[in-house]
C-alpha cells in the first residue's frame, strides 16, 4: 500500500462525528493534505501543545489489539492537555510501521482507525495532520488545546500548607501491566478492569474543569506518584509529605492482598494517567462539596511543606521506597 | 542518565541566541517542563503545522554525525513551513534513543543538541517542548508556525495555463544518498557539495517571502518532481507536463555524465526540499525580475494544463519514468 493511499483510506475521511465537524469547520482552515495543516486558535486563548511517542513493546504490547493500542496512544495524550487545564482541539499522528508487516493489512489499520476516532470523537479532537514512515513500530502524538494561560493549571503554584490530592485510584496502570506481562493473575473481573485501565485511561477533562478555580498546581501522573509530584516540588520550590495510609486503592489491588505491594505500584509504578493536585487549605470546601456531590471522585494524600524532595509516611515512620519511579533509560 | 537530566543538560538551557529570546519572550508564555507548552499565536495569524518522522537507516545513516543528524531533522522540517509560507515560530522535538546505547553518550548528545539549536537559531524557531523514549532511534518533529492564512501557498491553486517553476538544482538529493551510500563516486568537491545538500538542505523561507503574491501554488519536493506535482494536479484537479530539457541540474550532477541518471533523480529520486510552485502568466514578469535581480534562483520546468496527471516530454516524444517517486512502504 502507498503512503498517500494508506492515509487517504485510515484516517482522512474517519472523523464525522457532527459535533466535531462544527468544530473542525469553526478552527481547521486546512487539514490533511497540504505541507502543513493551518489552524486557527480560538480568541484570546492560547494554545497548549503536548507530544509523547509511545514505542512498541516498550510502552504497550506490540501485539495488542490495534483498537487499544491506539486508544491508549491518544488518551495518554489527551491526559497532558486535561493535566494542564486545557479544553482539546487538535492532534497529529506520526505513526512508524515495519515494511511488509502485519500492522499494514487492511485489518489491522482498520482496527487502529477505529479505535484511534472513537476516542479523538469522544473527547472532540481533531486530526488534522500527520506523517507515516517505514520503521520500528512507534506512534507520536501531539496533543493541541486552547487554554486562557491565566487559569492554566501549571506545576510551579503549590504553596506550603497546601493539600496534596489525587483522583480516582492509583497503582492500576502498573497492576495492569503485571497482568498484561503475565506478571499478575487476579480473577476475571478484577484483570477486565486493569486491562481496560491500560488502554483507555481517562483523561481527567471534566474534572479540570472544576478544578481550574480551586487547584493551585496540577500534573498527570505518569511515572509514579513520587516523581511526579516531585515535578511539582521543584516547580514550586516546595517540599511535599505523603500520607501513605490514604492512597487511594482499587478493589482490583485491594483483591492483591498485598498491600506493600500496591502502595510500591502508586507511589513508583507509573501509567496511571490520573491528576495530582494541590489545593489551598481555603479552598478545600469547594472541592468537599464537590467530592460530597460526587461530581469529582479525589483523595488527600498529603500536604506541601517546606524545604524540597517528596517524603513518605505511614504512621509517623517515614515509609521507604523500594524504586523511585519509572526510569526511562 | 535520566530522562530529566538529559532534557536539562542537553535541551533546556541551549537556545540563547539574544534575536530568539525576544521571540520567545513575545510568544512562549510557558516552554519546556510543564504537560504541556503554552504558546501565544501572533494576532490575526493562523498557525501552521507540520510533522515528520526521521527513523535510523531509513532517512538517514545511523551512524552519520550527530551534528548532521540534528540539521537534517530540523531543516527538513522547516521546509514544509516554507512551502505552506509561514513564519517559523516553535517546534518540539520527540527522541527515541535505545538504551545503553552510544548515541546516549555525553559526546554523541552534545553533537545532536549543537547542531540542532545551530539551525534553530539560523532560522529562528523556538524549541519548547518534547520526549524523550527509550526505543529503536528515530526522531519526530513538529515544526510550527504562523500565518495569514489569505496568504497560505497552498495546493490547490493551480491553474490551467499556469508555468510550474522550480527553486535552485533538482536531484542533488537522490544523488547525495548514492554518495552516502557508497554507489556513486565524485570528486572530493562534488561530494562534498552532495553531502552538504542532504544534511543541511534550505528550506526556501526567504524565497518564499518573495513569492507569496506570485505563486498560485506551491510545496516541498520530498519525493521526487513528478510524486510532488502531482500532489498539486490532484488537488487543484489540473494536469500538468514537464519539459525535462530543461530541469535544473548542479554541477555536481553535471559532472556525473549521465544525463538520464540525473533526470531520473530528479523526477523520482527525492529529497531535495526545493520548493516546486506555479505562476499564472500575467505574473510571469514579476519572477522574471527576481531572477534577473538574483533575489531567487528559479527555473521554469512545465506548465499546467488541463486533465490530470504528470506528463514528463522530451523533445516532443514523452519520456519514460524508471520509477514512480519515493514508495513509504
Amino acid at each position: 500500500m502507498r503512503e498517500f493511499e494508506l492515509i487517504r483510506k485510515f484516517f482522512q475521511h474517519e472523523q464525522a462525528d457532527l459535533l466535531l465537524e462544527e468544530k473542525a469547520q469553526a478552527s481547521v482552515v486546512l487539514g490533511i493534505g497540504d505541507d502543513c495543516a493551518l489552524l486557527q486558535i480560538p480568541t484570546s486563548k492560547q494554545l497548549a501543545i503536548s507530544v509523547d511517542t509511545l514505542v512498541a513493546d516498550v510502552h504497550f504490547p506490540a501485539d495488542a489489539k490495534p483498537d487499544d493500542i491506539a486508544e491508549r496512544a491518544l488518551r495518554t495524550n489527551l491526559s497532558d492537555l486535561a493535566a494542564m487545564g486545557a479544553e482539546p482541539l487538535w492532534f497529529t499522528l506520526a505513526l512508524t510501521l515495519p515494511k511488509n508487516s502485519e500492522y499494514l493489512s487492511e485489518e489491522w489499520l482498520r482496527g487502529f482507525s477505529r479505535g484511534l476516532f472513537r476516542t479523538a470523537n469522544q473527547y472532540e479532537i481533531v486530526l488534522v495532520g500527520g506523517d507515516t514512515t517505514s520503521g520500528p513500530f512507534s506512534i507520536t502524538i501531539q496533543a493541541m488545546g486552547a487554554v486562557d494561560s491565566q487559569y492554566a493549571l501549571r506545576r510551579d503554584g503549590a504553596s506550603v500548607g497546601d493539600f496534596i490530592c489525587v483522583t480516582n485510584y492509583l497503582g492500576d496502570g502498573a497492576a495492569a501491566l503485571a497482568v498484561i506481562q503475565n506478571g499478575l493473575q487476579l480473577d476475571e473481573t478484577h484483570e477486565h478492569y486493569l486491562r481496560e485501565r491500560f488502554y483507555r485511561p481517562t483523561p481527567r477533562l471534566a474534572e479540570v474543569n472544576l478544578l481550574r478555580s480551586i487547584a493551585s498546581s496540577a500534573l498527570d501522573i505518569s511515572d509514579g506518584l513520587v516523581a511526579d509530584l516531585n515535578h511539582i516540588c521543584e516547580a514550586s520550590d516546595v517540599g511535599a509529605v505523603i500520607d501513605v495510609e490514604n492512597l487511594p486503592l482499587s478493589p482490583a489491588l485491594l483483591a492483591l492482598n498485598d498491600v506493600h505491594q500496591a502502595r510500591t505500584w502508586v507511589l513508583s509504578g507509573g501509567d496511571d494517567y490520573e491528576l495530582c493536585f494541590t489545593v489551598p487549605p481555603e479552598k478545600m470546601p469547594e472541592l468537599a462539596m464537590l467530592i460530597a456531590q460526587e461530581k469529582i471522585n479525589a483523595t488527600v494524600v498529603g500536604e506541601i511543606i517546606s524545604g524540597s524532595g517528596v517524603r513518605c509516611e505511614l504512621d509517623g515512620e517515614t515509609y521507604e521506597l523500594d524504586s523511585l519511579g519509572y526510569q526511562h533509560f
